[in-house]
């Protein structure tokens, strides 16, 4: 491994986490808030000690496969450290790691919360909360690499451990633009949700810190009852039509800023998406009609929306729902929204890849010997990534299981247990019962809030640089 | 497709099935009961057909290893299909598809039940239900093959469909004496049990009956309160020994036969299987010090010992369990014990595999170029092989959540739903709640009921078999 060369830009990333700070300051003194002093120490600590690592340019800037996973993981790792400071020291949270679990939770736009009373907290700590959702949508890899001048395959190995989802191409040659466009499109869309959000009466904090966690498929809400506190069906819609938006991979946005709409709508992860959106909303408000009448869909609608994009936003208690929703939803949960997209989740496509090999399995009992090759977009997939998704899919279950008994300890039910799990480590947010859309994950205790706080980061981050930041191999001297 | 060949097979299947429906009638004769006539019916359509079908013995007795799938997976769904009217016929069920159901969960192996009241039932019937976990145990095909010739590759396909595990070996050179070998193994160990508990103050068709389910590992009790009923030590001690002996491989107890039991204790899988019991017995033996006192032992080891070999007998209410045994319990239903025995779920081999390619994929991480080889019992797996154990892994779980989202149209809890499934699939027979160990089937609707009888069927005949019978072109005119 190139040590000196991880360390160059772990440095880079905490010099972009004290300045990605400055805003939720800026709130803090527009407000006149006392909390704002919480950002003081963060901001120091992160600047000397980025600077300080950062000054001596590695001779060396080789990257490789494994390093990338390595340097992801450990940004990411590090960025949750000094990121719950602020928290932290606001002295709103009931210990550090309370407030690494929040910050966590807004870095991998899970959006689940240990405080049931977000109201009470100062803006400029809410605005710190929505922004880590915006954040880590993008990826703040992704954002480093449009500053620190790498060769175009060092940092194609960065973006293929930070970008969600089996493939990882790129728009244009230089990996440097394509990080660029993504950002652009990403600032634009979010911009223009804001927008929207003002339109229908929302202020200016709650538009923005709103659009901040829609964009980023997070889930923080700066107010108690989510999204169901302003009781406004435009709201919901606007909301809901960008959750979508931003859970629809990034390339197609792209395709369509240069013209190719039609190739664009041509994607097969994005019929698939669209065809599982319209039919659970579909199933879900025949089946919630007898209780919600003929606001059912708007209800179905925005909860398809905001679990398939692992989003989170509330605007009811889907506790409340019949058992045949409640099922959908869970499985909306597993699903994901598509790949290159902000969301979270088990991504379409990999769906798409896994459906694809069951067939070819059973194909291949009829006929031996036939030689089937598996397409996505009309490309042909090598068999090692139809291999290696069916392989994630057994590891993502396999981590799900292991979480789901060390969490039991802390005695909550079944439902809870088996929810909350599926719900962190699909960077979702609400899961069932205790932590419903209307609870909170506040009564977990300190190791189980651990356990879910890793299930998060092995979820927004895909399982592999995780294990590599764990693998002893990696700490080793020689390597 | 050979039909001719296809058909001969399932004629003598139904012959066989006739056969087996006879010492159900000798105890209905002992005990003079009424319900002894609900088998004349049954006996006779059964053998009139049989006999008619298997009349003219085809000439090309050729079979290919999809045929060997339908054949199997045919077989099975006939033999419920006939092996539920006596049960219909008895009067005792509320509807033919009750009686499906009760019937499916014998052959599975599964042991869930429709009924509240098992002491109500008549002695014939209620030794044809204990009869079915015995048949479904071992597996009637692999008896029907110790009697018709087939080449020695021909009954291997069968065998391989039916015989539960990722490899199917031959004991002996030929097939039809592997076949007898098996069996004898089975009589010896069933009698040998029923022997115990017999000593055990059990009453002779008690003893015959438990012996028969936890030969099977099927778990039907002819007792309400199961194993429970007789608050025996002893008894429940020599059940527990029983059910983990039956979850080990036949191959190992054929090599202890020939003398070679250091072999047979050097089992990579057996060392697995043992160490899982041990340690889940103890962490659940602790964990439920509080309100088992000197007994926790007792009852710890007793459930691990039917969950892990998917027997499903109950001694207590694992429902009031903390909710860190019920975790773990949940997850023993899932693992199920080895390959080769009678017991269902996923099979510690194929979790063996499963393990090994995980770790195999994170070493390629850090080693891209190594070429890793999976071994198993000291066996190199082609890569074909583990390949395919991950690809039934995907199966599993997608095939538990559709049949999840079906039954949830019951609106039963999220905790019954999910492991009503999990028990269904993995031939368990309870799971948590509603079907819980003191609950039972009964309440689900006759669509729910059918959705569960079939996730019997795929998880028993484990998934392939099941999807030829259901493919349309296994029933196209050419083929």
């Amino acid at each position: 491994m190139n040590r000196k060369m991880v360390l160059h830009i772990l440095s880079r990333i905490l010099v972009v986490e004290a300045i990605l700070m400055l805003p939720s300051v800026i709130v803090g003194l527009i407000y006149w808030e006392r909390a704002t002093t919480a950002f003081i120490a963060p901001i120091v600590i992160l600047a000397v000690l980025g600077l300080a690592l950062g000054i001596k340019k590695p001779k060396n800037r080789e990257i490789y496969a494994r390093d990338g996973f390595f340097v992801v993981a450990c940004a990411w790792v590090l960025m949750s450290l000094f990121g719950a400071l602020p928290f932290y020291l606001s002295g709103y949270f009931k210990s550090y790691i309370d407030a690494l679990f929040e910050v966590i939770s807004g870095f991998t736009t899970t959006g689940s919360s240990v405080l049931s009373d977000v109201e009470a907290l100062p803006k400029c700590i809410l605005f710190w909360r929505s922004f880590t959702n915006w954040v880590g949508g993008m990826g703040v890899l992704v954002f480093v690499m449009a500053i620190i001048p790498l060769s175009d395959d060092r940092s194609l190995h960065i973006m293929r451990a930070e970008s969600p989802g089996p493939i990882v191409g790129k728009l244009v040659p230089k990996m440097k633009d394509t990080a660029k466009i993504l950002y652009g499109i990403y600032i634009a869309l979010t911009a223009i949700c804001a927008l929207l959000l003002l339109f229908g009466g929302m202020n200016l904090f709650d538009a923005l810190c709103h659009s901040f966690s829609t964009a980023g498929t997070g889930g923080f809400s700066v107010r108690n009852a989510g999204i169901g506190h302003y009781n406004s069906a435009y709201i919901e819609m606007v909301i809901a039509v960008f959750m979508i938006l931003f859970g629809v991979n990034f390339n197609l946005f792209y395709l369509i800023l240069l013209g190719h709409i039609k190739d664009a709508l041509k994607s097969e992860e994005l019929r698939w998406y669209l065809s599982i959106v319209g039919l659970s909303t579909l199933v879900i408000t025949l089946n919630i009609m007898s209780s919600f009448k003929g606001q059912s869909f708007r209800y179905a609608f925005f909860q398809v929306a905001s679990l398939i994009t692992t989003t989170g936003f509330a605007t009811t208690d889907f506790n409340y729902f019949p058992e045949l929703s409640k099922s959908i939803i869970v499985l909306l949960m597993f699903t994901g929204a598509c790949a290159g997209s902000t969301a979270g989740g088990f991504k379409i496509s990999r769906l798409i890849i896994i459906l694809k090999s069951f067939k070819k399995e059973v194909k291949k009992l009829f006929h031996p010997n036939s030689v089937t090759v598996i397409k996505l977009e009309n490309k042909p997939i090598d068999s090692s990534l139809s291999h290696s998704t069916v392989n994630y899919f057994m590891m993502y279950i396999l981590i799900m299981m292991g979480s789901f008994i060390a969490i039991s300890v802390d005695n909550f039910d079944f439902t809870t247990n088996v929810t909350a799990v599926i719900s962190c480590f699909n960077n979702i947010g609400p899961g069932l019962n205790v932590v419903g859309p209307m609870g909170n994950f506040g009564g977990f205790s300190i190791f189980s809030k651990l356990v879910l706080s890793l299930d998060m980061l092995f979820g927004r981050l895909e399982i592999l640089p995780m294990l590599v930041l764990f693998s002893a191999r990696s700490w080793a001297k020689k390597n």
